[in-house]
């Protein structure tokens, strides 16, 4: 069903290279309370991010990973085997949820899929490609859900025949 | 404009204090190269965050902090004197846009602003809050706006006749 991102093909897609419906799944990350604590208190210093028993007291009941530390984690597992971009995953913004808490021992894995292609009107260099990926834990629920827009770079140039295969079908 | 966030206010503001419109500004964070590098080593490893020279011949041209680093940030100065919600800022998901890049040495706060409130209906104990954040730097220019639905909870049950104040007027 999708692709596992052999190391050929590490950072080589351009904007022609994606297809709308096109998967890509990451390698691994297990996330342990160690690293859960130090990321907290660096950027979410919140009780249920830093101390399992002061956590029982709280909202979640137990201590779980800040939804900042999933998406640092999301990020890295794209850039390291999840999404070879060429020139890089360059981020304009997206959509962010964090339908179930990443608990300590976590093993996370990110499931992408294209959900559009744009060619850019002004920037005939670039284009916008809208992105869907799922960060899914070991028992495949998934914890996050990020719909993402990306620059991509393109191959050609704009006047190019291969313009009309970037629209998106849908 | 805007409220402060004096230390009495730390963390105590349940559903019922909160309303539309209502501003917060957090204290300030300088991000220096240093921390881009170790962020972006750890979570976001491309030149463009890693490395000054190499960063020239990227999409950004420069060295520039990840966008989850800023998000990161955003959160830390959320958590530490942004937004003193009772029980903690518990994040169900949000919209992130990145307008402007983070350079080195920029300092950066957030303004925040209450955009909707609404009553939980099947879980009298606690609302959702629709609250747009923009992180600014020193020239207050906005580098992330992030529109982020929080899990607030309620001072009183549901049948008390405090209920309509939390409407939304709009």
């Amino acid at each position: 069903m999708a692709n596992v991102n052999p190391p050929a093909e590490k950072a080589t897609l351009y904007l022609e290279d994606l297809r709308v419906t096109q998967q890509f799944v990451s390698g691994a990350y297990q996330i342990d309370e160690e690293q859960i604590r130090a990321f907290a208190k660096q950027f979410d210093p919140q009780p249920f991010h830093l101390d399992a028993e002061a956590a029982k007291a709280t909202f979640f009941g137990e201590l779980v990973a800040s939804g900042w530390h999933t998406a640092a984690i999301t990020m890295r597992l794209l850039v390291e085997s999840g999404l070879p971009i060429a020139g890089g995953i360059v981020g304009a913004g997206g959509e962010i949820t964090w339908p179930k808490p990443v608990r300590p021992g976590a093993v996370l894995h990110v499931e992408s899929q294209i959900l559009e292609l744009r060619p850019s009107r002004s920037r005939p260099d670039r284009g916008l490609v809208t992105i869907r990926s799922e960060t899914r834990d070991q028992l495949g629920e998934v914890v996050q859900v990020l719909v993402a827009k990306l620059v991509v770079p393109r191959k050609l140039p704009a006047e190019s025949p291969a313009e009309n295969s970037l629209m998106n079908p849908t």
